[in-house]
């Protein structure tokens, strides 16, 4: 279109944008998928499923069979809560109602709106160091003040976390006890105990992400936080402190956008009403899909994945002995789709990152995962999507990449 | 599960929520949706599009189509910004760039991610009176102050805007200009350019919401705000100050999700961001369905809607001149889905709501869509999803419900 009027100048866009809004940053690991998806580059960056695994067909005759059943229904608005027989089947694996349980779009919806609903500026927020880099990227623009919670082997190191919460008040502590993103590691039983008598002990919300909680392939499962929330609180949803969110985006598909919030119901109350602001409700269609699939397509999925995972983790950690330096110290995960890299004290994975692209193979650098910096010697490697010749050879290049830095 | 533990006292969630959980209340819609939903009381209230008109057939096609086409990447994760042929044809359309539109998850979304982006806490957000309730509940958890625009049968009252412009400065000027909910009332193609000038030399961002705009039954199509105003901006995107909303809900189907935003990259990019803390992405199923419906789908799609709703609507009207008393007025929509009716002066539309119950028909009252209240006198209907039986008997028991309260 042309006109006659004269040519505006550009609108200052940034001066008119909200404070939180200068808080946001681009997801650093998005930053850096972009420069390592060249289709020669052997990635362990990404945090993808398997596509390879995904029930296609099931989800097809799925589809199928929902727009049959419920006809135009599938379609068109629904409630905020979520589809009723998904939440009923959540539920009922959990031991409480429906009340409890918000559907989500994405467990990544759940964070945000768990971060709308408590986050006052200012606020303490305890995170593992390193944490999930994505709950960090949700809690962000609500201003809250992270504190560092020190991790080892067994994950959040519960002595620790009593002296911060003796010297400060928090309002929330996030954490991924089950094979953690970034680092694959798992809280043990005994500091799950521990960390559920602190906080409730302290008044300290405590939410558990746990995406990745059914995907073990080796060792025992562990009770989730908020299963033994629950049971502390005599099976009570009310008087336990413990959130819980979940997806079907590990365990089935990504691409549906299908997850929960498992909470006492108060906070139920508040992210319905902080959901009906943010979208109304989770496509319609795409809950009956997956209600569709839980009974007997999840089950075997959950196993065919669980297989996959453990094969491409063992994998992966035998070609790690047979191909890194001494020095380099790394997780064994028990499930879920991370390990991670300690190098050496000195040497820094951001331009490791660059050299290891040059050869062909590509990581996440630790350092975005720390809330508060640091890790600079420490990286990711996903397993979830690789060939066992990728491995080989991805592992391989980086392998010699380490060795060249360190010489 | 039982413990010995002792049972713990109920936690104190409320105590524990952030100050913008506190501004955020139930919509009073779905409050009212709830006690209207009896099977046998003939419902004006909710704002659903017609079902039996969704394209269910092509739907369950064009799911199937794209699982063949894309495989596993229908059910993968995706780019925060949108599958790209669907942004591609939305910019083809608008005279823009794919970098110009964000898919979002449903137009709520939208509005909530710019509420996000832009509102600091106090600034002052114009509104029309009265104007959609959904977007008042977006906004409000950002902490904005509303000013509210009277309103006439051309929508906006553009001196009254000059008037608000020159008392105090603004930050965005929020707008339904087609066929508006809850009025059914358009702006006029005079007031869209007054509109322009005014908020571009006040320095007022244009957040156009315009849902229904593809809707018209009669008269003519007027430009949009955001065609306006890349006319203004010859041509250019990166310098108009109009950011623009729409969906595919009310033209397609609602179910699936699936809007988008228009506006200039530095906000687009701010969106982004924004999206990727908010949901990572929307569903990719769905948007590769919408994608594919598009091209012939869509256009016979919003063709059979509007034949129905504006029968519908003139039905309506109809029954309206026959059953209502001489002192009640009402809107004449030239599309879209809702009519609004003013009683006179001294009926309370609320109390009125139980006395049409009991006459089994239903409406919303209007005062929960004026920011800063007022409208007591007021109601909207919406005839989207009403058979010309329901229009007969709800329209003469609501005309006789009015007539009772006046006596």
């Amino acid at each position: 279109m042309t006109t006659s009027a004269p040519v505006l100048p550009p609108v200052d866009f940034t001066a008119r944008l909200a404070g939180r809004a200068q808080r946001m940053t681009a997801s650093a690991i998005r930053e850096i998928l972009k420069i390592t998806q060249e289709p020669d580059v052997i990635s362990f960056a990404g945090g993808l499923p398997a596509p390879e695994l995904f029930p296609l067909e099931d989800v097809r005759r799925a589809t199928d069979t929902v727009l049959t059943r419920y006809g135009p229904a599938a379609l068109q608005y629904s409630t905020t809560e979520g589809h009723l027989p998904l939440r009923e089947w959540i539920a009922a694996r959990a031991g409480i109602t429906p009340a409890h349980v918000q559907i989500v779009t994405g467990s990544q919806q759940g964070l945000d709106l768990l971060g709308k609903i408590l986050i006052d500026e200012g606020d303490v927020v305890l995170v593992e160091a390193p944490t999930y880099l994505g709950a960090l990227q949700s809690f962000q623009p609500y201003g809250p003040r992270y504190v560092e919670l020190p991790t080892d082997e067994h994950g959040i190191d519960t002595d620790a976390l009593e002296e911060v919460l003796q010297s400060q008040p928090a309002k929330l502590l996030y954490a991924v006890p089950n094979f953690q993103n970034p680092t694959g590691r798992t809280l043990s039983l005994e500091r799950r105990r521990r960390l559920l008598e602190l906080t409730a002990q302290y008044g300290v919300l405590v939410l558990e992400d746990d995406p990745y909680g059914k995907l073990r392939f080796t060792g025992e499962d562990l009770p989730s936080l908020y299963e033994l929330g629950l049971e502390r609180a005599g099976g009570d949803p009310e008087r336990s402190h413990v959130i819980y969110s979940s997806s079907f985006s590990k365990t089935l598909v990504p691409g549906l956008r299908d997850a929960w919030v498992q909470a006492a119901r108060p906070l139920i109350e508040k992210l319905v009403q902080a959901k009906q602001g943010a979208d109304l409700h989770t496509p319609t269609l795409n809950q009956m899909i997956v209600a569709e699939l839980v009974q007997d397509v999840l089950p075997r999925q959950i196993e065919t994945v669980k297989r996959a995972y453990g094969e491409r983790a063992r994998d992966m950690v035998a070609r790690i002995q047979e191909h890194f330096p001494p020095e380099v110290s790394f997780t064994t995960p028990e499930g879920g789709m991370f390990l991670w890299v300690t190098v050496p004290e000195g040497l820094d994975t951001v331009p490791l990152l660059a050299q290891a692209v040059a050869r062909k193979v590509a990581f996440v650098p630790g350092s975005p995962f720390y809330a508060l910096g640091g890790g600079a010697n420490t990286m990711r490697l996903s397993y979830s999507s690789a060939t066992p010749e990728q491995i080989g050879t991805g592992i391989r290049a980086l392998g010699e990449t380490i060795r060249a830095a360190m010489d």
